[in-house]
């Protein structure tokens, strides 16, 4: 992961009241949906009453609701997402595609972009409801750990590569997964001359994964499409020859589409300035 | 739509600054993904300077971007909605039947739930790219002008429905938009006793829509799925004879594998206080 602390000094323009408002928003979890006031504190680091004071705030603008002792957040808060989504033609193009590869295959596909240090899924066709994983349009995983994550870094050009590698943290997220920048460099030049890239439970143990990238009219990597399947239900073999030309040829469709579409294919480049 | 003046005097909790760094984020829409800071400032009513503080500091959060001139949303917004829907269980168990509905009746297949006065779609299947309505989920439309809001007005127990009445603003969206508070009772009572809503052409011309409730264990409708078609495709006869059947069905396989799952079905009720 990427070292956050950042500036305890903020410039003269900064709303500190902004800033902690939405973090108490993302005091709500998928583990902890319905957390209490002190829950949000806990979470955020605020006082009680501090948290209090955000929390009402966020239920006079019916973005939150409580009972007296929980709270939840609204549907509203979707509309914070959506104007992102909604922006971009990527995941709207990608949606059919996604859904066509994914009867092919009979796994679950999925599109993300990268933010940061993480890959952000923006679009995703479930086939099963039994893997534990719960990943919706959202989602982030750390990027050196994932499919999609190597072939968007690999993606990168190579100052900004540069500056993911000196400030990105490895974490051992399984036994599989690549610690070292310089291991990490040399699969991506790998996955680069190979054009997609395969994941072998570096991020969760039994989770195997294949993507390949999806590039603007000008070339450069916008986004990521993957397959994700048990490690028990295929091999890394079968995934080369069965699910790679699929995959390949489901990016090639979304490049076209996305070709034809005005919109703004993603947001800004990541790691670009 | 729900008159949302509201109190001028908020209480002493009020955090004023949140309220108007959500406003910014409301600030980039569809029509207008990159605003400048003057969009921002008319957008919102905030100065100039007060504008520019809420972006910078938005720049700050990692929640957007700029070139200097023009500002856009990262995909880091989409974490503030990702917490309401990985709490739920609906979009994620209604998906794979929304699909098999899609594949079935070949056209767009969503679910949404009641939040204030609007549906809020949470799961969607699009199966054509050519119609110029772009929803996602997160998309919000007033609930007297669709099926989906038929069908969760209908659920509504009596005293919340008689508050909706009471509120809401019916405006004629269509020349065949329901704009009399008696007859949109009278329509709802016939939707609660066929169980199933069928809106033609009443939040668009062109567009006719239907939809039935989806209850939880204690009976309760939760959210509504609907099938979406152009009315040059179909006849409002064809849609009843083909649709109503296969949704149905649809809604009653998401019943039990919602009954099924431990998680909340979908946020707090809406209108229920």
């Amino acid at each position: 992961m990427i070292e956050q602390d950042g500036p305890s000094e903020r410039g003269a323009h900064y709303v500190r009241s902004l800033e902690r408002g939405l973090a108490v928003i993302r005091a709500f979890t998928a583990a902890n949906p319905s957390p209490t006031l002190t829950d949000v504190a806990k979470a955020t680091g605020l006082t009680r009453a501090g948290a209090r004071r955000f929390l009402l705030t966020l239920v006079d603008l019916g973005y939150v609701r409580t009972d007296g002792k929980h709270f939840s957040l609204t549907a509203r808060v979707l509309e914070l997402g959506y104007a992102f989504l909604s922006g971009i033609s990527l995941p709207e193009v990608a949606q059919p595609h996604l859904e066509r590869l994914s009867g092919e295959v009979r796994e679950s596909t999925s599109a993300s972009v990268l933010d940061g240090s993480d890959v952000v899924y923006v679009a995703r066709v479930a086939v099963s409801r039994i893997m534990a994983v719960s990943i919706t349009v959202g989602t982030r995983f750390p990027a050196y750990a994932t499919s999609m994550g190597h072939v968007l870094l690999a993606g990168l050009p190579g100052d900004a590569l540069d500056r993911y590698l000196a400030a990105v943290r490895l974490e051992p997220l399984t036994s599989r997964t690549i610690t070292s920048p310089d291991r990490l460099r040399a699969e991506l030049d790998r996955v680069r001359a190979q054009g997609w890239a395969l994941v072998d439970q570096e991020l969760e143990e039994g989770l195997r994964s294949v993507a390949a990238p999806v590039r603007d009219r000008a070339g450069r990597v916008v986004a990521a499409v993957n397959v994700s399947t048990h490690a028990s239900r295929t091999t890394a073999d079968g995934v080369r020859r069965d699910m790679v030309p699929p995959l390949l040829a489901a990016c090639a469709a979304i490049e076209r589409d996305l070709a034809a579409d005005p919109r703004p294919n993603t947001g800004p480049a990541a790691w670009s300035s």
